[in-house]
């Protein structure tokens, strides 16, 4: 759908396209294409990640911006995080019986509201809207505070996103039971993954959640799963998870441990699973909640600090038949400190003579970048005990085998340890620690496809 | 666990160290770590995927090899296919109920045998040994022809294989009633999928089956998968695609869509599930079929023709948060012709500042390479109606969405597709045309973790 014959003609004498970035006035961002609604709106993204329709008149100054480097997001997180916590806590007010639960919002759909009539603008529901949204929350929590961590979608969220929320669960911690995370779900598990690692020790859960259809919708799972997430929340578990539909009804929900879930299936509301793990706990909407896992920490008065170096320079490489291995010396030219292979079975990478793998992974290790292999095939773990290309991989190439750890996972891990020592021998040995459950030494037959 | 003193110096003072290629006399290949037996016999990986002991002593020569290019491998399986053809198939000796079908050989687990005592050589079963060893196989159908097409390992196959293999399924159709090719299953999907495209029209079954443990073990799940392949290979379905164990019993199995099918467990028998999509079949080794899908086809006259041209230079990228847009540069820089990106979710990749996939996807695109956008969620479809970045990815950016297909399907189908255009629009017609049953039009909600 095109935008009114007076933007389509500014744009091309500006020769801006889709995509580019532009600056109407004071507002920067990139050029969206119009979706919907009215034709003389120019559809800006904002470097929060959300939309903003500009109306266009003949007056207009758009041109193209000059700046490529928009504003430090990290920072803006920052002020934004000390600006809300400043505030003071409801803690002290709540009554007996319900304990006092936080709600930090990271955006997603489950923030997203799609506004039909002024079109293609994503307004959105701040931590606030969302809390009184729902009275059954009232009922079983109560608000000790909201905050608004960040708005951006999922597939924009990045380290510095994840070192925001890790600060901001801390503080809210301090003030509350546990803690509720509302985020998109398309990465849910990858920022999971970072706080379990960015959290440890922790006394309390951070339970985070979001939905598969936006909250605005008939079908919308919004409702329950942040009714499950809090009466986590308010349990006596103290782990980083995802609390989420267990099934298409409307039945329960799962908490599963944030090292140790996945996105499985873009549409349906089940669409978290564990994987080489159970569920910790089944989590009912009326309160019941039934721990499935015999690996649970419970509630302490341990006080949460949070450890958010991290290493952006890692790389998670999909290894694969006829797969080029000069994508590895790429990366390492590239400054890269870890690369993250998903290998096939086991952990096999091609071997075979131009395209083998193996002298690519082994100059990688010997400049000093650190190579984790994990399983494309996803439930189970690799071996290097059982073929001896797996030997040549794992013991000559010095490549460190990630078990039954998810790749995604072990991108986050990767990340992680490398934000806390420049030693590739000392970081080898912290992969292969279990930091934050993420290995699991009792596989079972039924965990797969659970 | 080192060679001899005497090899470990003799390595040494040629500055040969494992993963190298080297000579010693006529045999040349890469140099293999000692893992048990003879510390005197030199382990050396063939070019044909397996590996030889050569006796060491001291007048044996150990050089670095010159060449780094070994033999043309797909000339080698060309002349190999040729020849075992040759010699006359026993069709016609078949007795009455009981059909032919014959069994290729690709290597692979099911194919091999560790020799402990002789120490890290593999010795390799071929074709007739797999067929004679199954007393009940012979009970079910007749032995047309057996055929060894390549020794290599799964981790080594590539589209080399893929053509030798569908040349010689062809070739063996005209004789039988079906095939069966024995396969290492770390990356049999990638290969189904590949003889999927590559054998179009197909009027009986193309049956690919393995063992996930080695068939000299007690475990193995070798001899029921190969029974049920065969009853599979007799039936009146006529698809490429997997057969193999469809629970941890040793039950039933189950026939599976090459283009809609997974390896989903590094270890555990009933590794193989379809995704997106119902199995075509159950098999029960007694004999019985029963057709589980709405979507078969059934067994004709169509004389399979195979359409093997096969362009290798595509790569297969995962975007994921705080993912680097600039290995797409690297990828068109280094002449690659098509990319399959896995994206989160409904198929979204970062789109924040510096790290935003779209100027480097539009620019691909814009360079004439075809880039298709798969969900690394596995499960459901691309969708590009929900969010408006996505509008920006497909319609703006001109990639293509892969709907429910497969990555991995993506890659192998990108690949063909490109092998047979070099119009960048003809092939993005083509990837969004079903071909070979990779897109389900109806997706059915317990096709999740079937």
């Amino acid at each position: 759908m095109p935008y009114s014959k007076e933007i389509e003609s500014a744009l091309k004498k500006a020769k801006i396209r889709v995509g580019d970035r532009v600056r109407i006035g004071d507002i920067e961002g990139l050029l969206m294409p119009r979706v919907m609604g009215s034709p003389d709106h120019v559809i800006i993204k904002l470097d929060n990640g959300y939309n903003a329709g500009v109306r266009f008149s003949k007056s207009t100054a758009l041109e193209r911006s000059k700046t490529h480097e928009p504003k430090r997001i990290e920072e803006e997180f920052e002020y934004e995080v000390e600006e809300e916590h400043a505030k003071p806590s409801k803690k002290e007010l709540c009554p007996p019986g319900k304990p006092p639960v936080a709600l930090l919002s990271a955006g997603g759909t489950i923030a997203s509201k799609i506004d039909y009539r002024t079109g293609g603008v994503t307004a959105t529901l701040d931590a606030k809207d969302i809390f009184a949204s729902i009275p059954e929350l009232q009922e079983q929590v109560c608000f000790a505070e909201a905050v608004d961590v960040c708005k951006v979608l999922s597939e924009d969220m990045d380290h510095t996103h994840w070192q925001a929320l890790a600060k901001a669960a801390a503080k809210s911690l301090r003030k509350s039971d546990g803690v509720i995370i509302t985020h998109g779900t398309d990465t849910m598990h990858y920022t999971a993954a970072a706080l379990s690692f960015m959290l440890p020790g922790l006394g309390k859960s951070v339970v985070l959640t979001g939905s598969q259809r936006s909250t605005d919708r008939g079908s919308t799972d919004a409702a329950m799963n942040l009714l499950c997430s809090a009466i986590t929340a308010k349990s006596d578990l103290a782990h980083v998870g995802i609390c989420m539909h267990a099934n298409s009804s409307d039945d329960y929900c799962m908490f599963m441990r944030g090292t140790k879930v996945r996105k499985m299936h873009s549409s349906l509301r089940s669409t978290f699973r564990p994987i080489n793990d159970y569920p910790l706990a089944f989590v009912w909407p009326e309160g019941r909640v039934e721990v499935t896992s015999p690996r649970v920490e419970r509630r302490s008065n341990a006080v949460p600090k949070p450890d958010t170096r991290f290493e952006p320079k890692v790389a998670l490489l999909k290894a694969f038949p006829g797969s080029d291995p000069s994508i590895l010396e790429y990366c390492v030219k590239q400054g890269f400190r870890g690369i993250v292979v998903e290998g096939t079975g086991f952990g096999h990478v091609p071997t075979q003579a131009k395209k083998s793998w193996i002298p690519s992974i082994r100059a990688a290790v010997e400049s000093g970048v650190v190579v984790a292999v994990a399983s494309q095939a996803m439930y189970g773990s690799t071996n290097m005990e059982v073929y001896s290309n797996l030997r040549v991989l794992f013991r000559e190439s010095g490549a460190i085998p990630c078990g039954d750890m998810l790749s995604e996972t072990a991108y986050v891990k990767l990340g992680w340890v490398l934000g806390h020592t420049k030693s590739a021998e000392k970081a080898g040995e912290m992969m292969l620690t279990n930091v934050a459950g993420e290995f699991n030494s009792r596989l079972e037959e039924d965990m797969f496809l659970y």
